[in-house]
């Protein structure tokens, strides 16, 4: 169901939804057992969940199609990914907690090497310590000076950077200066359309600058820009579903994108203890919480597929200290599968699981891709229902129609 | 596939298809067993149906949604219940008989108790009998007069009545009076929109009469009115599917819903038995059956868990009666899920199956909400899908392109 369609029927109880998010969660047998590491992964208290469910797969964006971070997580908040689309910069912003403005034009910046004739012979610069970026980020705000444009310059972490150009009738349609590969020089700054306006010249002034106050530093003596955006003006989470709404998250990038769309962003922890007991603390003062856990996607990435496994045990070995809070709605799945195999995204729909006391229960008794195939979500739910199935389940849905 | 499509490729022959509804067919485990209504009834019948049909769940309008009965009806006769809405006003007219012309304007009215000051104190003034609303309506009837206007005034069933203005230029488009609590007064007549005209003073001066009328009647001193509408100008159902089409419905709601979209209604008792006999009797008469069974929606909208299963056995029994007249195809649903653990319409998916000699059989042995959802409809198809299956399976949709 789409957002506009399900905002209309909303109603407001004292039920409690939770949405815990395990990034990459779906996976691919590596061994000869011929397992993936949800179902390698000894999960009882998933499993025990997962019977009491209705159970499934989903599809974050499109059968086939490999989602970022960012479309991942807006497919499970309802949002279709491919209607709401949003930039890097702007994510970059979102996850430092820059306090973007409706007209900012946003660029996630990496510090990166050059040679003598202006080729890019590092794109991370050795991926120099944060410590060292802002250092270079404080020597840049303190030189750059662009008549009628305010720069912000601020560190993500180590070769990361964002730069935020606010000022009049700005336009955020700009291709990446990054050329992707090494041995070519930074592209140069253009509208990706038929745009007009001074934005172009800015960035082309900001690089030249750049260019000139890193001339000297090793390893870090340029700057590649990506993902220039503009803030969205879309509907709000907490308004359409009309839930007080929370994200616990370690990652900063996930952050920003619940902040993107109104969550509140609760303080939490690096460990996914920490995350568990923030829900704890804070179980009273919302109506909905997103609880995410990065480093079954991590893992994933470095196809380290034990490590991987372990994270779905911990999260698994957790779960009863959530469910004694007596949730009324719980739904567990991941934003995209990422297969140790593959070491990255991938376009393999992800398990997911809904919990509640009218669910309907299906015959699934084992959270893991092929039992999940089973049940009576489907093996392929358009991610983007999840929230109408979710709110549905915690009675909050008026009925359609007489 | 949508309307339209479908549409362009259907082709006339002599073979019959039915579509047996049991309202509100989807339930709920309620008791230890873990079984719904339906998993619970023993039905030998629709399980040997089942053996030699293809089966699935449906969603009616989209995953979470719970639909009334229009959208639901809507979506099982090929009409997607979101494009296509009707509004309570015409669904009451069309339930009577009552031949709404294309400018008319329907409400709904409810007689009420309204105290001195003209606050609500039942919306329903007790439930009035029939008989009384009967004798309020012909003295409306009598004595309301509005210049311009031709005013019908129709009892429905206890409380209820259909109020219909007939005459040039007028609009729809108005709020609903009832206030949906007890302890305010009626809401005043007004447009929904920007939407200028005559009807909203024609409103207001029904209500001053009406109120004058009704003043020392007890307890039904006042009306409320809602779902103000016009007859929508829709695709007719044996046009658009070359099917002559009757609807057996022992309640008036769904003998409105269906010929709203052109179905011949024919004349049938209030029980079961009664609605297999009319199909038995007009069987040569037509090439497609809408089957209503009420009771099973009504019984799991009192939460009776027992009765409900009764009447899907009583349903079973008689379904050898209709496989007699052997049908080239039959479809067996629901409009909605009405689990009596709920005690209302809800969202889980509907079963179903779809018989023909030419349906491909899945292994689905049983027909149960658990078991449909490994048949080879899935688990969550469309409602709106449903009748191009049927017609495939009758041969009569043409190949699509060359």
């Amino acid at each position: 169901m789409d957002l506009e369609f399900t905002s209309k029927i909303v109603k407001k109880n004292d039920k409690k939804i939770v949405m815990l998010v395990m990034d990459g969660l779906g996976g691919h047998p590596i061994k000869e057992d011929g397992l993936t590491e949800l179902e390698t992964a000894k999960t009882p208290n998933l499993d025990k969940l997962a019977e009491k469910s209705i159970c499934g797969l989903q599809v974050p964006v499109g059968n086939g199609i490999t989602p970022g971070s960012g479309p991942g997580h807006l497919g499970l908040f309802g949002y279709n990914p491919i209607k709401y689309q949003v930039g890097r910069g702007v994510l970059a912003a979102m996850g430092i907690g820059f306090d973007l403005k409706a007209e900012d034009v946003a660029a996630r910046g990496n510090f990166c090497t050059i040679d003598e004739e202006g080729k890019v012979l590092d794109r991370r610069a050795g991926r120099i310590p944060s410590e060292k970026n802002k250092e270079l980020c404080k020597k840049l705000c303190e030189n750059i000076d662009i008549p009628g444009v305010e720069v912000f310059i601020e560190t993500v972490k180590e070769h990361r950077f964002l730069l935020v150009l606010r000022g009049e009738g700005l336009n955020g349609e700009l291709i990446d200066t990054d050329p992707q590969v090494v041995g070519e020089k930074p592209l140069e700054p253009r509208f990706k359309n038929s745009a007009i306006g001074k934005t172009v010249d800015i960035v082309k002034e900001f690089l030249r600058q750049a260019k000139k106050i890193l001339k000297n530093e090793k390893p870090a003596n340029m700057v590649l820009l990506r993902g220039f955006s503009q803030k969205p003006n879309w509907p709000s989470f907490p308004e359409v579903f009309k839930l007080r709404s929370a994200a616990i998250a370690a990652y900063p990038m996930y952050r920003g994108l619940a902040r993107l769309i109104g969550m509140d962003i609760l303080q939490t922890g690096e460990t996914v203890e920490e995350e568990f007991k923030t829900i704890e603390e804070k179980w009273n003062d919302y109506d909905f919480f997103f609880l995410h856990v990065k480093k079954t996607d991590s893992y994933g990435e470095d196809g380290n597929f034990d490590a991987k496994v372990s994270v779905i045990e911990k999260v698994d070995s957790l779960l009863p200290r959530l469910m004694n809070l007596n949730p009324d709605v719980v739904v567990v799945t991941g934003d995209h599968s990422t297969p140790s195999l593959l070491k990255s995204h991938s376009w393999h729909p992800v398990p997911v699981l809904i919990y509640s006391k009218q669910c309907r229960p299906d015959k699934v008794k084992r959270f893991g891709e092929r039992e999940c195939i089973t049940g009576s979500i489907g093996p392929r739910l358009q991610a983007e229902d999840l929230m109408a199935l979710a709110m549905a389940n915690a009675l909050k849905l008026e009925k359609f129609g007489a």
